[in-house]
């Protein structure tokens, strides 16, 4: 692993890294808030919360926009952002903003020419916590979050990993991918035309099968240009009603999609998260 | 004057204009936080800091990256936020990054091809001013601060109209720009060879020249890469105490030339003007 930046930040480090990704079979490159006394406080392990980012972002857009430092380190947690997407040269690729490199949708692919690098779902619920855990100050409690298709990834890989969680979060997701057009585009592409793998990628099919409950907050804005056809977190709402699933869903009057929004919440979301990573009550797996 | 865009933000509103400036002789563009408020409370008029950024930003980057709108917004605190140069293919530029286009330092040029549109001082000093009290529902309460080549505007600026502002700070800023070589660089292109029409943009003079003090707040970090060629904040503290002028310097271990540095300090700045902005004191000019 090999470190490309670090920068001092609410007396903490905003680091970059770069390291080669198994499971991706690309290099890769992530983002790591330290807040201070990690590298001096011996034995002590910190939480972390996993960061995933929307259509079109890198590990810098939630590093430079959110704010999210100041909070993380007044708590004491761990963020960790990827990227959205393998990378490289030799990596399949799209010309439109929402396939290919920019647009992983956090999803396993099964089909060419995907299949060789896009297997997001498995870096960021088993590789990336394995690597993070092996090389820094962290304990094992993990809480989950992001912003439209990556609120998509975190609805989905915590509610599909509740043993691994303490909690889920997400801005503007991506709620009902397999009713949307964005989801109908990469689902496609990446896993095929038979829509029956497709559900196990969807966050309000998955809800409706959940045996564990881990607590979810989504934050919703109601000016939010990409509410209606993309959205659609009426669709979760309704299937975690059906199951009650206690689903805290808040909606947001004036807010549109970008990082205005998330920066306006990061500092509910956060203390949302600590409640939970900082108990003492459960060690995920 | 025309509004490019509005985003809700911390209850606020964000926003860019873009207006025809008569003093630069073209068309710029400022953003804007409005807090929650700015656009119901009849006749409560809300004081105003200027953000002045440095060099190759535009009124995007502090809008986006300094995290300012938080506290903004709990201060009732109106921030506005002008571009760093006249901009547009008529205007004279230069390829280097710290000159021309996006690097206008804040001076009215005196000197071919930059005297037709750069008049940088004129239009932070006044004209800018005018028309968002013209507006918004702003006080003359003006505090103002900036970023590098924004903080030496800042200090410039607030030190030549010290009837006009009610306290002046700066994170890293060129602090004796005619002993360095940025502003050896610009003062020669913009205000030619004689360096006696130097002096007048230079705030380690002009502190010893101040007949009023105003409170003035310096941060800068002692691992920022430009600190001992670009900066010289040791030439505006000597000046400051040979003078008895009071200046907070103040010196963080760590960090660097970047947001991540604003971002971490912000709150402090704000805080700083709040106590000169929302008291009763002095109307300015």
């Amino acid at each position: 692993m090999e470190l490309v930046s670090s920068t001092r930040s609410f007396d903490g480090l905003q680091q970059e890294y770069r390291h080669r990704s198994a499971v991706l079979n690309c290099t890769m490159q992530f983002s790591i808030f330290l807040p201070q006394g990690t590298d001096s406080e011996e034995g002590h392990r910190y939480p972390v919360l996993y960061w995933l980012s929307g259509l079109t972002c890198t590990d810098a857009n939630f590093s430079q926009k959110a704010g999210a430092q100041r909070m993380a380190a007044e708590l004491g947690i761990v963020l960790v952002i990827p990227d959205t997407s393998p990378r490289g040269e030799d990596v399949a690729d799209d010309p439109s903003y929402d396939l290919g490199q920019g647009a992983g949708f956090y999803v396993n692919a099964t089909q060419e020419p995907w299949k060789q690098h896009y297997r997001m779902y498995d870096y960021i619920a088993a590789e990336l916590p394995a690597l993070i855990e092996g090389h820094f100050p962290v304990s094992k409690k993990r809480a989950i979050s992001g912003h439209s298709m990556g609120g998509h990834g975190a609805l989905v890989i915590g509610l599909r990993n509740p043993e691994r969680y303490t909690s889920v979060s997400a801005f503007s997701p991506i709620c009902n991918p397999i009713a949307c057009p964005w989801g109908e585009k990469a689902f496609g592409a990446y896993l095929g035309a038979d829509t029956t793998g497709w559900e196990g990628y969807d966050a309000s099919v998955l809800v409706g099968r959940a045996t564990t409950h881990l607590p979810i907050l989504v934050s919703q804005g109601d000016e939010d240009q990409f509410l209606e056809q993309q959205l659609r977190p009426e669709a979760l709402q309704m299937a975690a009603e059906a199951c009650s699933y206690p689903l805290r869903l808040e909606h947001h009057a004036g807010y549109d999609h970008s990082y205005f929004f998330i920066a306006s919440f990061i500092e509910e979301h956060l203390r949302f998260h600590a409640d939970y990573l900082l108990s003492n009550d459960k060690i995920p797996a």
